[in-house]
């Protein structure tokens, strides 16, 4: 059993930042501090905030008494922060894509950066608890997945896993994320008037989730065909599914397959015949909701799995990863 | 040469209708006259709303001077009104599905009606005017497209025609639209507590516009897969469409099999490599965009198809058969 | 000190019952209830919603053991029903407006209604904690504030209590709204597409909530002009406060009057001086938060307010009194 | 009479200039030219666009052919380019500030500019045809008006002038506007998850159009309390306006004041009684449109005023000024 800690959050004034910041002040054995890589006034944290803030350096990190650091922040800061947390002898999870990929040449493909960290790749623990809850507990650098992976691979894994799937048929995944996704450096493609009564569709085919998806779910011998699109909501993402099942399958057929793997899972719910999850049923969740339509006479089925990218996409699942790096309850703040 | 004429509008009071009046408004030879079937107060029309105003009746109609009436009203209505204006020597266009189908069984099923008029589910024209021009020109009766069906339309015929797909694949149609196809009755669904800052599925592989699409596109043969999806915005379709083809194809070679069909349309357009339609590139607008990734290793095509569902995919197009049948210029009003 | 309890909700499916389920399931020491008026199947209830369920009639609350039920219910309804709970010996929280007026002839001039319990409108207290504590610990029957009244007396009252307004001046209360404190029952107003894109002014000067706040804050001597204005939001109310006070007064002459009410309060917060709230600082909190602009040359005060509708403005502000009616923390299921 | 023109459109990339564009090309007489002072990818535009570019240079400007010059710039850029244009025997309607003060202190003390030319300053014509029509016709500057003050004058102007409002009483204008008014530039304050599901207030009491609604709508003399809200929609202004008037006055009273002054203009509508205006009413239209409550008994009038803030509040207004120089019917592309 573990005792009381202090946690840091770098990135703070981020969508993911902030929303790490409101799990954890409900979390009964955490105390979160504020890491500033540059100051910060406090007319940018929501009014009556008072965590205490300490420099992102190694001395504010070492004055501030905090075990774990939570990297809230761009991939290139990521790359460079994370061994200076793990030589200050800190956990770390990046909430950036930079841990995520296995391989060097991923980096100078999907994210135009050279990275120089290969061991780093090599022992970062990818953070989906559902799959890799046991080295995670045992990991220093956890890279927590990122939003549409995330919901992509509690979706599909377990029909991969038992090769009901179709292979001939290919996936698609028709994937639509709400704008704090794009996080909360202002573009013009997330301006108010641009997102608003509107929805548009970027990264079609090539999308930097991919190899993600691909390398995390063991989908590498499927043609697995992904688009974005994003929605004029602040939080959410719905990934609506296309598979083909080998024999017929039936609602309840399948259901079987995912209880097998998720009956006893806190956060992933498996919705009856007839309902499809939406994103008010997962908003301010950590749920990942997966529902099904199914034609059995064409063997066809339609997955709807529904996040907040937030928070199992984001803060929330970073935060069960915490639980489990420090043994506290995997569920403590988020339920 | 036509010369100038008064069309009539039941139903004036729903979004469709609404959108009519505005773009008729908006018509050099045109008159719009508001048929009513219930006493309408001034204060449920726009502020300063003067279009003339006669019951929706034999006399009312005889004494509106009318030559045409769009039917803006629900299937039910239409079914009842559309004979009442041919009896009385008008010319009909239907904007619900009361005549798009071709087989009373069809309604029975999809729409819990006993449709009692075979005769005029074959004599109505299928108002896509890119396909159908000629004959709507000739029609009584013309049946407006679905706003699903219409996008689906105009983005799968050419490659279906050309036999460019392959058929093994089946195509997947990921449609999203706004709450304004869902019509202006007050519903829980689309209260706008429950559609702001979500996304819902519904009608997943089973929707209404499923054999509209596969009556009226030559489908059939193909594994046709859609799922319809609830956008918090007030107007816009945009569909996402994947499929493969026969053999390797580029960008320009799929711009090349559009603009056999589409080079001289005034209202399809064909988007270069490397942009894609979103929602307000068309709205208001009477526009179907089409864009493509293509990845021709895999032969996979993702389309992505974008109309304003109230005017390409009802009013516009309606108004667009309109010119057609009174012999205007078929663009008048529309750009 | 209290133990635990069973506290019933009637009205759950619509908004503010709803968000009392939501706050609730939170709390420490209470286990919800749901009071069926009518069967309600799973479906209108959020996924995985395990909340028992008895009927809401005199035997139904017997069995479910609550000692307190609130009332999330029509006015209408409110007054059907809180007689039946006092009868059979539990106290009760009434979220409408059945018993907030003193007198029957406000009930028929505002509501339209006869109200036959003259003996009750005498009876209950008015819940607004930060005044009225004291008393409510002691109540059976608790009227829970309305929305705008709640920001516009936490605003006010300490502006009059000590005499620094200017009567001459009157006061101007812009008040405006979220869609959700119109109710959940589909109706024109509240459609998407009516509310989207849209803000309208309605009950301008006259108001229901208007005699309530002139009752409730010793307004009854000022010129009180009210306007309610619906927003295109889900949650969320903001009042613009236009005054003018006797003497020049500075910003902080303006905090030391509220903070002399306040000082102790866990749910009010005093902007500084530069700061002013808007509904995301507020959102989905019981705070009432409160900031000014300053002009001591001419004596104008613009006082912002803000409150989420469904939680200060109704289910929170109800489980603050139902706090201090069964002798719990005040703040328990609510910081 | 005149003839056919080429008007250019400087700042086309951003909201108002992109509005221009959308009404300029409805007008039956005009040309529009795009004027590029950077260089302006294809990808920038609305898809299809097809208006001819030229560099925004004295050359430039030669090369178009234009007559007439639109800055929808930057208060800077204006400054700097309307001399310029003026120089070059070209007409200027300035969408900025640049021109609409009439001294330069003013600019020092709200716009932190220092402005180098008192001679335009007092050159320029305010743009507000309801009330300068015959000075514009005469015009080379106009100075476009600000969209707030729009909607204030044409509000306040008439009853100040009848000398019917109580100056006791000041002026309360409470204004919400949609967020295309903070501009197209990427700012923290317009992004979509800051300006969703929100209502903030800025600039209360000193906002920089206060000084234009004072200057130019004879109201030095009244005490005017302005605060400005940022609405989640993407356009449209709503102004709440609280005022007593000196007699007891009815709404009909009210209604011939206002009828003096604008029974004949083509863009003010003055609302029925029990009827308000809300932002739908005048969306994309050049409608000033103002209602009323009135409480004779009090003398309080509330006045509900709604304009599109990129149409009568920028564009709109801009292009009825264009056909003012120009000596095209004030109307065209405008109804």
């Amino acid at each position: 059993m573990s005792q009381r800690s202090r946690v840091g959050i770098a990135g703070f004034t981020g969508y993911s930042g902030a929303e790490l910041l409101r799990i954890l002040k409900g979390h009964p054995d955490v105390d979160p501090v504020l890491l500033e890589h540059r100051a910060v006034s406090d007319s940018e944290l929501p009014f009556g905030e008072t965590a205490p803030r300490f420099p992102f350096t190694p001395e504010g990190l070492k004055d501030s008494g905090v075990e774990l650091v939570f990297l809230a922040t761009s991939l290139e800061v990521s790359i460079e922060s994370a061994p200076m947390l793990l030589d200050a002898g800190l956990k770390c999870i990046d909430l950036s894509a930079a841990f995520r990929l296995r391989t060097l040449s991923n980096y100078t493909r999907w994210y135009n950066v050279e990275h120089p960290r290969l061991d780093l790749l090599t022992e970062a623990v990818y953070g989906l608890p559902e799959y890799f809850r046991e080295v995670t507990k045992l990991a220093r650098l956890v890279a927590n997945p990122g939003c549409y992976p995330t919901a992509a691979n509690l979706s599909l894994r377990p029909l991969i896993a038992e090769g009901v799937l179709d292979r001939a048929a290919g996936i698609v995944c028709d994937a639509k994320s709400g704008a704090s996704g794009a996080g909360r450096k202002p573009l013009l493609k997330t301006h108010f008037c641009e997102v608003t009564e509107n929805v548009s569709a970027y990264g079609v085919l090539y999308h930097r989730h991919v190899p993600e998806v691909l390398l995390t779910s063991d989908l590498q011998e499927y043609e697995f065909s992904f688009t974005a699109q994003l929605l004029p909501v602040h939080r959410g993402i719905l990934e609506t599914i296309y598979v083909r099942t080998m024999e017929p399958m039936s609602h309840s057929d399948l259901t079987a397959v995912y209880e097998k793997y998720y009956k006893d899972e806190p956060f992933v719910r498996i919705y009856p015949e007839g309902r499809l999850p939406d994103l008010s049923e997962v908003r301010l969740t950590n749920f990942c909701d997966i529902g099904m339509t199914v034609d059995p006479e064409t063997r066809r089925v339609v997955i709807v799995a529904a996040i907040d990218n937030l928070v199992k996409g984001a803060a929330g699942q970073a935060v069960q990863n915490m639980n489990l790096l420090l043994g506290y309850d995997e569920t403590s703040a988020l339920l």
